[in-house]
């Protein structure tokens, strides 16, 4: 693999360089910026890109699904070839240390190969047919198949937490491609080289499978004019986004009011409420209560799934909570953080609820420079955090929020008054089976996954996974942006009506060449 | 069963009368207003509504498969009990013959039936597991279990042409029933009467079956204020729409500016193209012709899929089909259209497109009285239709417009114009195949069902139909109104991970007590 860095964009095939503002990358840890310059894509670079999804969609859609797969599959060992390259500028772009981006590099190729499993077995298609009955009364029947198709060309918007498995070949642009739609991926500033690299990779698996040129294009963008240009683009059918609330929020409603509305997936914001039930709590308050710090800490706290809210109910196991939390946290070194604006907002949103009189400050980490991460913890009960809510803002870093609780029907409030989450955590004796009994129904209107004794941090990348949840931690609660359920966001069923065989797609053929799973007649055949 | 036509709503089990204005039927033969009086919803009763339907939720979701299953037998059960006075005054109401509305009674009960049949089959769950590996490297992977679990209270707003099938107990109640949501229906001011005989049956249903009573309620409404209130109440987390562009984006754009944005599934207009394709048209342009006016003529032409746009190439077979029909359709019969609205609606349309330059008009039907329709046959060019975008605009009733084009590669690029359409029909021979096999690709980027050698008038209820399509033909087209895939649109996937086996839901219970089927570890379980 060609490992160089040379501030390229992929048009399609072509290697360009955008001419529109200049950006560069910043490694977090020294301030210092990286070369070479990126410049951003001008509105004919764009058009470029999304003509040439658009041209290579019909094609690419209807690929057979061991060509697509490999096409998957050549990717992930693309960037596997990429080697240290990868890893060296990821590390320097993002102040995240080698363990974790090995890590990702796993997750982002297993992702991959996750997809191209699911493109052979071919069940995202949702294959039903009702045969024809000819004699039929009142009326026959026709030959009825269904088949869900690719909704068209996809935008997919970068995440800055996490380089490779949430970025230009992250879950969004796999799944994406795994349900036949062409990718323009946008990349995110903070980490251009790493991006064309991945980039680069993913580019040469589509020359190398024969495909045509425009079913991967990454462009760049200095501010906000070609990322809102792309969302807004006619061509484009839907869009992936990972990011804050405020930059989800603005492009969502950029694609509802296109003169053709298309399906925004973002995932914007969480706190991840911990639910400490009062058995588990009391016999092991110690041990969960590191735990929480370790969770915390994670990445600098820079995860979507970060425990930023702990919910018990007053009295001593909390308060033991509480202290051994607080030690463990202020014995936290300082983490460097992804960019220094999110170093910058992280310092803002700690300051602003230290603050207030609703909370009270129990801990802070170790301090660090400029651009790291002070973790902090703060405690507050349930009337006060019910009358401000503002305390439900996502401070993204290594920051949580302690409320105590008089009773299990206040903790139920709480969880009331929470806005949707990605994940609910409960920690859970036996003898708190009826607590939680009580408790998981109310938790599963607000979130997409509760978890038992452990911490949303770590999302498996599997059939059963749910990272998604009630607006506002996603515009649309019907979705997962992680695991093979991710794929279903970017199909749309269409019906054929006594088509001929021949001119059937492969999957709804009467004879079932791809030897798919299929629905006949309301029954598995 | 009780057939007493009162005036009432059911706000819960509560049989009771609004009090904000007042609202008569309309029988559309005689013009004549018809008893008794209805009044609409206040805002408080309203509220009671959404307030029960969300006390019902957390239980009505959780019902045992056969409860539900028997709860939506039991409604199609009490409706088929309402015996003549339901058709009676369906017929009074709309003007509709009888024997369609004892066919759609028909329809509105099987697909009752087909629902029931789903809850059992459990297939909409999605289930998937991914068992824990406790010694997998370097992480242990956790026991993950998804379900689908129904997304909360739905609004469901009656529409005009389908009194029983797309109304109070039509497929989008069906269908959010058997998700699990309840229902918060608000009757078409049309049929008043059909509404209130159908909700009784089905909050009698709900009794019966010991159900809480918030799982249904049916409000009326005089103007657009309580439907507008019933879509921003936060307690309702979907909707479902039949009905006008006009009506279904105003309540489309409210649900995405509530705080909460929420899934908005309107079926909003569709002229729905029919290609003639050259052998075809060749040998058959008579035969084709008197069927598509038969389709076209069908319900005076009131329904979503009724076939407004006829493609073909210019030539002697056409000019032969556009004689046959103008023959065919000169003779119709004036029909009595569903309100005088839809009349003067249809009227206007018919007497804008007449006007217009780009248009000739080669046929009208037989005059009837003020509110019946007067079918319309228009032709224009490909040219010409291409140029005046309005030609597009659906006219709901029995006009259509037949665009001459010069060849395949202007017929292509008038389906690349088009909006999004619920269907499209293909007439073809042997001998078109090769021509099909290259517009295919371009209709289902527009369509939601695609018909060969048939019209896209009568929608079967099955497993493989999609009632659907790209905007502005509905408003979300990853979806169907139609057929047992509609369920999807009212389930979002909720993931537990090592949640013990005692708290978890039976679907995904290790034993599997509902017998359903499940992805165990990517494999069928």
């Amino acid at each position: 693999m060609d490992t160089q860095i040379r501030g390229d964009m992929f048009i399609g095939a072509d290697a360009v360089a955008g001419t529109a503002g200049e950006l560069h990358a910043i490694d977090p840890a020294s301030g210092q910026t990286l070369d070479p310059v990126y410049r951003g894509a001008t509105r004919d670079q764009l058009d470029r890109a999304c003509a040439l999804a658009d041209d290579a969609f019909d094609s690419y859609r209807e690929t057979a699904p061991d060509v697509r797969a490999a096409f998957l599959e050549a990717i992930a060992d693309n960037i596997m070839a990429l080697g240290d390259a990868l890893i060296e500028r990821a590390m320097a772009e993002t102040g995240l240390p080698r363990p974790r981006l090995e890590g990702e590099r796993g997750r982002t190729c297993g992702q991959l190969k996750l997809f191209a499993q699911v493109v052979r077995d071919g069940r995202h298609l949702d294959v039903r047919i009702d045969p024809a009955l000819p004699d039929r009364q009142p009326q026959p029947r026709p030959d009825l198949r269904l088949r869900k198709i690719a909704i068209g060309p996809v935008a997919v918007f970068g995440a800055s937490n996490f380089p490779l498995a949430f970025s230009v070949a992250g879950g969004d642009t796999a799944s994406a491609l795994a349900a036949g739609c062409p990718v323009v991926a946008k990349a995110h500033p903070a980490h251009p080289g790493t991006s064309e690299l991945v980039g680069r990779a993913v580019r040469d698996a589509v020359a190398g499978a024969g495909l045509p040129e425009g079913v991967f294009s990454l462009v760049m963008d200095t501010g906000y004019e070609i990322g809102g240009a792309l969302v807004t683009d006619p061509r484009i059918k839907a869009v992936g986004f990972t990011g804050s609330r405020r930059g989800g929020l603005a492009l969502w409603r950029m694609a509802q009011d296109r003169p053709e509305p298309i399906p925004f997936y973002g995932e914007m914001s969480s706190i991840n409420p911990v639910l400490l039930l009062p058995e588990a709590l009391g016999a092991r308050a110690d041990a969960i209560a590191r735990g929480f710090v370790q969770s915390l800490a994670l990445g600098a706290g820079q995860f979507c799934t970060n425990p930023g809210l702990v919910l018990a109910l007053a009295g001593e196991p909390l308060d033991r909570f509480v202290s051994t939390a607080a030690e463990a946290l202020s014995a936290l070194p300082a983490a460097t953080m992804l960019t220094p604006g999110i170093a910058d907002a992280y310092r803002a949103g700690v300051a602003a609820i230290a603050k207030s009189d609703a909370v009270e400050t129990v801990a802070r980490g170790q301090e660090g420079h400029a651009h790291s991460c002070q973790a902090a913890l703060f405690v507050t009960d349930a009337p006060r955090f019910l009358a401000e809510h503002a305390l439900q803002d996502e401070i993204f870093g290594a920051a949580s929020l302690v409320v105590r609780c008089a009773d299990l029907h206040e903790m139920r409030a709480v969880i009331d008054a929470l806005e949707g989450q990605l994940t609910a955590a409960i920690h859970m004796d036996a003898g708190d089976h009826d607590a939680a009994r009580t408790l998981l129904p109310r938790l599963e209107r607000r979130v997409g996954r509760i978890l038992v004794n452990g911490f949303g941090t770590g999302v498996e990348v599997a059939h059963a996974m749910v990272h998604g949840g009630p607006f506002p931690a996603t515009s649309d609660p019907r979705t997962t942006s992680v695991g093979s359920l991710a794929i279903d966001r970017f199909l749309r069923p269409v019906a054929y009506q006594d088509l001929p065989d021949d001119l059937l797609a492969p999957a709804l053929k009467e004879a079932n060449p791809l030897g798919i799973e299929r629905l006949v007649d309301g029954k598995r055949g």
